[in-house]
This record gives C-alpha cells, sequence and structure tokens, in this order.
C-alpha cells in the first residue's frame, strides 16, 4: 500500500482528495497501484466528513509515515507551502503541487532536491488548470526544438475581456460582474495586473528552455488599461484582445518572455477561446503548432492534474531527467522587451494623420463604426519597440491605447 | 548506445529519421539518452543521403541486432507491416507506430504480445498526428472517469468541409481542390467515407474504456452527402458542419462510438478547427473538457509524435501497465446507434410545415437566405434515431439532407 498526504483543504485541496476518493478504485485497476489516503494536513478542523479522521496538523505525521511516498501541496502561497515541500522532498517523499509561485520561485531549488533525494517534484497543475501542458511538452514533444509557447493563462482576465469583447461592457463593469460570480478575488490585482499569468509563464519558459525564468525578470502588463474602444478596433481589424503569456527563442540564443494584452488574430486559435478558459499554444520545428484548451482554474478541473501527477509519482521508479530544469545566476539570457520588434496597435487623439503616415512609413490605418472624429487608430511596421515609443512621443496628440499585435 | 530501427522510407519514416538526426544531440541531452540511428528498412534504394549506408532490404538485421531497442514502424497498411511488428515484440524489442490500420486491426494481439516479452507497443502517431492524445488520455487525465471523446479526426474531411463553409463551395469542387494541393489521395475513400476518422475512434474508444473496439462494429458515415445547403443551414443555426468521431460512455454500461458529420454549435470549441487541423475534445468528471488541436497528418508533424514515443520507449523501464486494453469477444459492449437519443438536422421539400409540426412535435424549423419556396429545414427534438427515421416516412415528401447534432 502506497499512502498519499494532501497538504491544505481549501477548494483544491477538498477537490482532490474527493475526486481520488470517488475514482480510487479505477485509477489504482488501471495503474495497477494500490494507493490509499493517509492524512490531510490542515489546521483548521473539518468535522463530519467521510474522511475526517485523515486530518492532523502537523506535518511530522507525514514526515514518519514511510508508507507516505506521495504528498499533494495544494496549500498556495510561499510561507508555509516551501518549508513543507521542501522537508518532504528531503525525506524522499514525492511533492505534486498546483502552487505556481512556489514553482516559478523556488522551481529550480525543489527540483534539485528532489533529485538528491531520488524523487519527484511535478506541478502539471500549476499552470494551466486542467490542461495537461507540462507532460506533453517535456515528453510527447520531446523530439522537437520548441522554438515559442504562448498562452492564455488566466481565466480571470479572459472572463473580463470576453466580456467586453461580446456585450461591449467596459472594465470596470466586467470586473464586477467577475467578482460576483465568484471569478475574481475581492483584490483582483494578481489577475489584472498580470502577475499570476506571469508565474505561469515563468514555469513554462524554465522547463521549455532548461534555466529557471524568475517573475521579476519578466516584462509583465495587465489587461487595466484596456478599454472597450480598443476592443472594437481589434474586432475591426479582424481578431480579438487577449492576455497573453509568451516566450519565444530568438536568433541570438536569448528568450523573450512577457505577459501582456495583445490584438490576437482570427488565423490564431487562441483568438477563439473565451470565457473562463485557458490555452496554451506551442510552436516547434516538427510538430509547428499544437494548442492545448480547457479550464485553467476551479476545484475539479485542478484536482484532476493534481491527480493525473500523484499517479505519476507513484509510478515513476526515479527522478524524472526531462521534467527538470537549473537555476538561473542572472538574467543575462533574457531579452530586454524593447529590444525586441514588434507591431503594435495605437489610438490617438489631437495627432494629424499625415504626420503618423510619415512618421510611420506607412502604418495600416483602422476604422470603427462611432469612434470620433478626431481618433486615429493604426497598426505599426514591425519594429523595436523602443523605436515606436520614440515616434509617438514625435507625433504629437495623446496616446489613448497601445497593444501588441501577437506574431506567432 | 541505444539503437533505433525505422522500418519504411515514406513520407513519415523519412520525417522520423530527419527530424531524429536534426535533433539528436539535443533529444539525448534533454534526456540522458544515447539514441542513435541503426537501421532503416525499405525495400527500395536511397543514395546519395547522408544517412544511406543505414539502410537494409532485411529485418533480420533488425531483429538479430541487439543494441536495437526500438522500432519505428512507419511503413502503413496490415500486409507487411503486422509480421514484422510482431516479430519486433517476440524479439523484446519495443515498437512505436504511426500506423492506425495496424493499431485498430490488431491493437490487442500487439499490446498483449509486448507485455509477454517485456517491452512496449506505442502509438502516439496513430491518432491526431502531431497532437499529444494517446498520453495524456492514459497519464495526465487519469484521475478521471472519462465520459467522452469527440474529434475531428480527419484533415482531408476537414480542408473540404472548411471550404465549403467559408468559399461556399460544393463537395466535389472541394475535394478537387484538396488533390490538387495534396491533401487527398487520388481515390478518397478512405477518407471522405469515414474510415480514416473510424479507426482513431476505434484507437481512442479502446484507450479509454479498456477494450478493442473493431472498425466493423462501428457507425461509420462519411461527408459524401453533405450539400453547400447543408452547410448554410448550418451557419443560419449556429454552427458549423464537422465531420466527429465521437464516442461516449451511456448510463447502462454500453458505449456508443461513432463516425458521422454532424452540427456542430459555436459554443464547442471543435466548431473552430478548421482547415487540415485536428481536434480532439476530451469529457471527464474532474477536468469537465479538455481540447487538443494541431496538424493531424503530414512528415514532420507525425514524425514529431513517432520520436516522441521512441524517447518514451527509451525511457521506459517495463511494460506501461495503463497505455494497453483487452480484447473483445464480441461487440455486446457497443450500443446500436439506432437505439441512442439524438437530434438531427433535416433539409426537405415537398412536405407540409404543419405535418411536420405536428409528427415531431414542435421541431425548431431553420431559415437560410434563398432557399427553394418549398423547403423546409428543422432540427428534431432529441429522440432515437430509429424513431426520426420512422417519423421522416410520415412526413411525405423527401429528405435532401439528414446531419446529426452533436449533443456533448
Amino acid at each position: 500500500m502506497t499512502k498519499i498526504a494532501v497538504m491544505g483543504h481549501g477548494v483544491v485541496g477538498s477537490g482532490t482528495v474527493e475526486l481520488f476518493l470517488r475514482n480510487r478504485d479505477m485509477i489504482n485497476r488501471k495503474n495497477k497501484l494500490d494507493l490509499e489516503l493517509g492524512y490531510i494536513l490542515d489546521i483548521r478542523d473539518f468535522p463530519g466528513l467521510p474522511y475526517s479522521d485523515k486530518f492532523t496538523k502537523s506535518i511530522d505525521d507525514i514526515l514518519n509515515d514511510d508508507d507516505v511516498k506521495i504528498v499533494a501541496e495544494v496549500m498556495g502561497g510561499l510561507k508555509y507551502a516551501y518549508g513543507f515541500v521542501k522537508q518532504c522532498l528531503e525525506h524522499g517523499k514525492s511533492v505534486v503541487t498546483s502552487n505556481k509561485e512556489l514553482v516559478a520561485e523556488k522551481g529550480a531549488e525543489l527540483l534539485k532536491t528532489a533529485k538528491e533525494h531520488g524523487c519527484n517534484f511535478l506541478f502539471e497543475a500549476s499552470t494551466g488548470g486542467a490542461i495537461p501542458i507540462i507532460r506533453p511538452l517535456h515528453r510527447c514533444l520531446a523530439g522537437n526544438d520548441i522554438t515559442a509557447v504562448a498562452g492564455i493563462l488566466n481565466g480571470t482576465t479572459n472572463f473580463i475581456l470576453t466580456k467586453m469583447i461580446n456585450e461591449n461592457m467596459q472594465l470596470d463593469e466586467a470586473l464586477s460582474l467577475a467578482q460576483r460570480l465568484g471569478y475574481a478575488e475581492k483584490d483582483p490585482t494578481a489577475d489584472i495586473e498580470g502577475h499570476d499569468a506571469c508565474r505561469k509563464i515563468c514555469i513554462l519558459s524554465s522547463l521549455v528552455f532548461g534555466r529557471h525564468v524568475y517573475p521579476k525578470w519578466v516584462y509583465c502588463e495587465g489587461i487595466t488599461k484596456i478599454t472597450a474602444e480598443d476592443v472594437r478596433y481589434a474586432d475591426a481589424w479582424g481578431g480579438a484582445v487577449k492576455l497573453i503569456g509568451f516566450v519565444k527563442k530568438l536568433p541570438d540564443g536569448k528568450i523573450l518572455p512577457e505577459v501582456r494584452p495583445a490584438f490576437v488574430c482570427r488565423a490564431n486559435q487562441l483568438s477563439y477561446i473565451d470565457d473562463v478558459f485557458n490555452g496554451i499554444m506551442v510552436y516547434g520545428d516538427g510538430f509547428d503548432q499544437v494548442m492545448f484548451y480547457g479550464r485553467g482554474a476551479g476545484k475539479f478541473p485542478t484536482a484532476s492534474a493534481v491527480l493525473g501527477d500523484i499517479i505519476d509519482a507513484a509510478k515513476m521508479k526515479s527522478t524524472s531527467v526531462s521534467q527538470t530544469w537549473e537555476d538561473s545566476a542572472d538574467n543575462s539570457f533574457i531579452e530586454d522587451h524593447l529590444d525586441a520588434e514588434i507591431s503594435m496597435y495605437v489610438r490617438m487623439d489631437g495627432a494629424k494623420r499625415e504626420d503618423i503616415e510619415s512618421i510611420f512609413n506607412t502604418p495600416e490605418f483602422l476604422s470603427c463604426e462611432n469612434a470620433p472624429e478626431n481618433e486615429i487608430a493604426f497598426i505599426t511596421p514591425k519594429m523595436q519597440e523602443r523605436l515606436i515609443d520614440e515616434k509617438l512621443g514625435e507625433c504629437g496628440g495623446n496616446v489613448l491605447g497601445r497593444i501588441m499585435v501577437l506574431d506567432l
């Protein structure tokens, strides 16, 4: 018998326990395993549950029970999770986690600890919720040179943008609705400022390119400046505004990871990912492009990914050699986003069309029904972002909106 | 050193060799492997290639070389492939294949042979081309009770339907174009009659539900009766016509696998999968729904999946216990499609609207610009398909088109 322990009995933790108990017999039969629920760690009491006898308030119960081979960390945050996870790994227990902050900040270190102790640190649930992405990236697509990843990695902001697109809402109105429906937290900063998506693109970047990418090194822009007007211009242009986390390999060997809103054209499947769903597009030399779509958050969707990792950890005989990366001493392998060449959508007033035309050398002007008369919107040719900034300064007038065009 | 052998140097075979040689150093480094190309089996000569010295015309070279641990079968068909694969497995060599016919017809037997000889029979490339679907199904989603799978599994027919939808072509016109572009073969039967998609849904059904589903047991309807008129009604209804291979678990424990054209509503992500791309939606109790999207065929996309399996086979220490299924003695676990309850789109002429209304008890009538005056199109309420057939007989007039509504 192999015992599993679950640290944290919040939304994801209770989902993990419930899904495991519901499907345990099928899981054990199909995978020739003998998994049992050993402990649930939580400082709170949960009387009256069918599994109330499994609760403990002491990590030592988990650490000292040799039958516990796999621990699911679903507490979130760094404060307690980091120490608990580290201790479990040092005791040779594999850890699976849904904690994106933990992986984005401490991934390289914890992967090293796991290796030193012959166990595994798995985190399919940390990125894209239910969507299988970590394992496909390092296993199914392992024969390829992966050149870029781009995804809608945050369901809350995608819900807000979808409401702005389909129902013509302004941002604050859509955010209020998301809060009322429980899709956004009271303090929505981590979502709408892009921090959540940033942690996820850090995890994906680290896995794909083999070096830890820390969130502080990644240019991160949220959706707070997006207006209903910008959304309408995106539609007129032939696409949709999405908050995209992406990373791409550059010809000089550096990588460019960023989180920012983007105009996504309708030829790109990501433009059709609506509401709270996530989608992750991967680009490589053999497969060209594949996309993974599903629920990026929620009790059972996240539990599904946690449970998939638990089952995998139970089957693995040694530390994974491909689901890992090295730590990075500095960010010299990361390109400054201002040096990268992009096209940008710009919406201005108070500027002259002929000035814009000559400064930007034939930009693509956009028109949109009911736009104010003195408003001009256009897509710049591709050039360094710092050059776009300079040229916008020369145009006169006010920049009302500016959004990158996704070019992948 | 571990040698790999490639059986067949056609499109996929040459793609596999080229992609392997291009990325070999990266593959070996990232996965801590020492893979080398050992042999390529083909009856033809290929002089002048950088790897021309690797060719052999004798399977014995492969069977008798103990350094060959993994063989990629990319010949296609059953005639030679079945015997060669069987022999390789009996020699304890793992086999990876892109051959959907082989897996759909002989999967259970070859999986058993692999188990008996402590090796693996892997087939990620047989379904969905580059799209990771086999491994996600039995690993990443392993904690779930999977209830249904539905996919666009054939790129040729999806290209044809896309042209009918977006460019208003009739079927024969779109098929000619597909042939000119090399997307359809001279004899397009296997694609347009649904046989190719049928093999793939058999493989997915077998894997998900654990019992071999043979193609002869599956109701299979191609796209040959679809007209530009039907496509326009689908648009008016709010969806798109797609050739769908699907399987679902029924309350009585039986399963219902089918291949047929379907009206797919715009709320379903599959409706946006266009051109030669494939998409596979999976439904389960924890994750709800996830979709996998990518190129379902082609030289390097298929090679990507073959290579992913080669790498996995090299890392696996024993026969997979979850990527397998049992043989089935008969089809008693498969529901007769005529007994299943569905809604259906019907297009008729020569019938009276009031007759249809009373016979079908408030169907949803559809209207479409420029439709002939005596044409009536509607969506039936949900009922057994054999009942729909009966009722259509009572309506009088001619049935010009009838397409299932996908209800997942």
